[in-house]
């Protein structure tokens, strides 16, 4: 193979900075979610295909990657099904195995399958990567990391207020921030539905108001009329698009316009529950907001849905999001188990704090100092000082040859390691190292127990 | 679907505890070598089939999990190929991805892909998991966690003493005492076949002599015999069978032995460096051991081969091992790139920490307090408390539902909570919290910042 070697389309390789970055948002988020009280868990990356598949809709059956069997897969193909040469057809066949999806659908599965080992309410949280077989595009890949941390066993609302302050305090430990939470309840666009007369057009009509941000109040009701909903509907709905002001304001104008409804007013209460504990307990940087053209994910949820925006400076689409859901595990057989959950976007996370200059100098956890190689003798010397060095936690490393000093200068350099150390025969009869700033240029000679103090700080 | 779900086989799951306890092995690893100097890549979970296949021989080949391609994939298979119904020759047609099989291939793709980018001598750690279609058994699974650290670009043989050292360091960090790194060299082992006329069986000769610790002196010459290895041969071998004493005995026997083979004694000075610089630094807890019967990877090492074995007192196989190889990356057209490296067999190294009792108790990240919730008001209250405690870095949770009082303490009992936390009307009078002692039963009463620092210790 004499051509360069490449890796998938939508797959990525990290460098060693790539992972530092990557990981100090990674052990943010990990360290938040155990301050909480979630608690790890971790599945396969492949399940058996029927865990997964008609799972996310026809579309979501088509972008999961499947795994060939192993062995002589097509010997248990039947004839006939093998001369239609059906793709769909045969894949159930020759594949059992398929890569994960999402976090969701495993959790489920999961929390079924070890229910009587599990102490409910179950708090856990999960980071691992996913699989898409998407067109690839900027920002979007085929194999990603998601970050989730969900309840299931208990209907309480504090939980919904415990994940506004998690939001809260992973995006404020990041230093971001400026960031926006919204929520809504998929129970108010039931009642609004439910007042215009519009329950039939529920997903048509969040759909449109999905948009206001995009396309404007007009858009939004031109939309609406082409899909039918009336004018006299339209102008129920008209208090919704002036719907400003604090969030007891807004909530004192949904309950009038949904008082007829009484999954509308639950959904308001709900939404009060929230806003007013967060008033009380207070946010460190982010603030929430209420919105109710918010519909993420609206087949599936049922109570509080949750979006983070980036703070406005940066061009961004959501960095996070979640809600409750009633019947999870339900498609595992085990009913009446009602969940709610968030997840972080990782890559959108990481290239906010990018944009933004935020990750510190500290993330990357580069040697401190380089000692430079002399020869056999010198090397020993160096290696006795550098074995007690990691002794004591210092990240010191010697350079393995003995070639000339400006290639090993120029690793320091390049490898941004901070102090070059040298000993030569000079410093070995004085039991001594000089110590070289690579920035500076400046250079110290000192004895073992002064170099581990300086290193040390 | 109503029958329980399940998961494929050779595969796990991991429960909190297991993650936990995973993650401090992962971790001390980490640590260890971050403080040598290595720095973390991670790569794609799977890479393109022409990356992976041919490079683990035709059984390594069999255990790659292939990944079907999206969309129609049958209509890329000719018909007169299809109609051969013949699974080899179609998989390469249908599947043109595969699930990474080790770290060490995807490694050398990388260092060949950036090697524009990349700084040598290359230090890398990389600690991901791998898959393998392999019959699953005890201890064996499809999927499982590597953690290789290698240096590529230098042929010092300093590296082979740091990552002694490195062994040494991550087992007596993990407290596991007794711990035996045996080191062998390949080019003694080809001195030996030369020196007793059989290079041609070099493989049979070793693959025999491997088994020195399982079938005795006897059973290995018998072996030798019937490969056809000659009586003269196995003469000069016997000094093979008795070599034992300090290491600087053995190598002088080695020395004596291998005179009149110059590879031999090549690998017999290797050996020296190593063992001469690692009795001088010393190591904190593990012992080293030549033991010229090592012959694991043969086709692949060139230089340096090591074993770790588990103290005596567990019956468990190798618990890691590494070696130098030479041409790692000209399987991808880079030559002359020599390495070496080392990996660490992490679901042996939980089995021996799990039977030696060596899990520090304090590895579970659990919460600290549970707040017990006497209804809304007083959730409210204990809300307060329990924010502030998280801000100063106190893993507590409150207790979702307002549920029956013994519902809750059996949760913190479950979940091993040490604490629970009861804050009724009384104690909002008197702006206090109750402490109770989940073990003992013991019941105090403090405020906030008498909880605040009981609970931070």
């Amino acid at each position: 193979m004499s051509k360069k070697p490449s890796i998938p389309k939508g797959t990525r390789d990290f460098n060693p900075e790539e992972v530092s970055r990557r990981n100090y948002i990674f052990n943010t988020i990990k360290e938040t979610f155990s301050l909480y009280g979630f608690q790890p868990i971790e599945t396969p990356s492949f399940e058996n295909s029927e865990t997964l598949m008609g799972k996310y809709g026809e579309e979501g059956d088509r972008l999961i990657f499947k795994i060939l069997n192993s062995g002589d897969y097509l010997s248990k193909v039947d004839d006939k099904l093998y001369s239609e040469k059906d793709s769909n057809k045969i894949t159930s066949t020759i594949s059992e195995k398929a890569l994960r999806y999402d976090l969701t659908v495993p959790f489920a599965r999961y929390v079924v399958q070890h229910q009587n080992e599990i102490t409910f309410p179950f708090k856990r949280y999960q980071i691992q990567p996913v699989w898409r077989a998407d067109r690839p595009q900027k920002g979007r890949f085929r194999e990603f990391f998601q970050c989730d941390a969900d309840v299931v066993g208990s209907t309480s609302l504090w939980q919904e207020v415990e994940f506004v302050q998690l939001y809260d305090a992973v995006f404020s430990k990041l230093n971001l921030k400026g960031v926006t939470i919204k929520i809504n309840n998929r129970k108010i666009l039931s009642g609004i539905a439910e007042t215009i007369g519009a329950e039939d057009k529920l997903i048509d009509f969040t759909v449109a108001l999905d948009k206001l941000d995009k396309i404007g109040e007009e858009g939004v009701k031109k939309e609406m009329r082409e899909k039918g909903i009336s004018e006299d509907a339209l102008q129920k709905l008209q208090p919704l698009f002036s719907l400003n002001g604090t969030a007891s304001e807004q909530l004192k104008k949904l309950k009038a316009l949904l008082s007829n409804s009484k999954i509308g007013i639950q959904g308001v209460e709900e939404l009060e529950f929230i806003t007013d504990n967060i008033e009380t307990l207070g946010l460190q940087t982010a603030s929430l907001q209420i919105d109710v053209t918010l519909a993420r994910g609206l087949n599936y949820y049922t109570g509080a849905i949750f979006e983070v925006s980036a703070p406005k400076e940066v061009n961004m689409g959501s960095i996070g999001g979640g809600g409750r859901y009633d019947d999870l595990t339900g498609i595992f057989g085990l009913k009446d188990m009602s969940g709610v959950g968030i997840s972080f976007g990782l890559d959108r996370i990481y290239l906010v704090l990018e944009e933004l200059n935020l990750f510190p100098e500290t993330v990357s956890d580069n040697s401190k100092a380089l000692f430079i190689n002399f020869g056999e003798k010198e090397a020993l010397y160096a290696m006795k000082a550098i074995s007690k060095l990691r002794i004591a936690g210092i990240k010191a490393e010697l350079y393995p040859d003995a070639t000339k000093m400006g290639k090993q200068m120029g690793y320091a350099d390049k490898r941004n390691i901070a102090f070059a150390i040298l000993a030569g025969e000079k410093e070995m009869e004085a039991q001594s190292f000089t110590l070289k700033n690579m920035k500076s240029g400046e250079q110290t000679q000192m004895d073992f127990s002064e170099l581990e103090t300086f290193l040390k700080n």
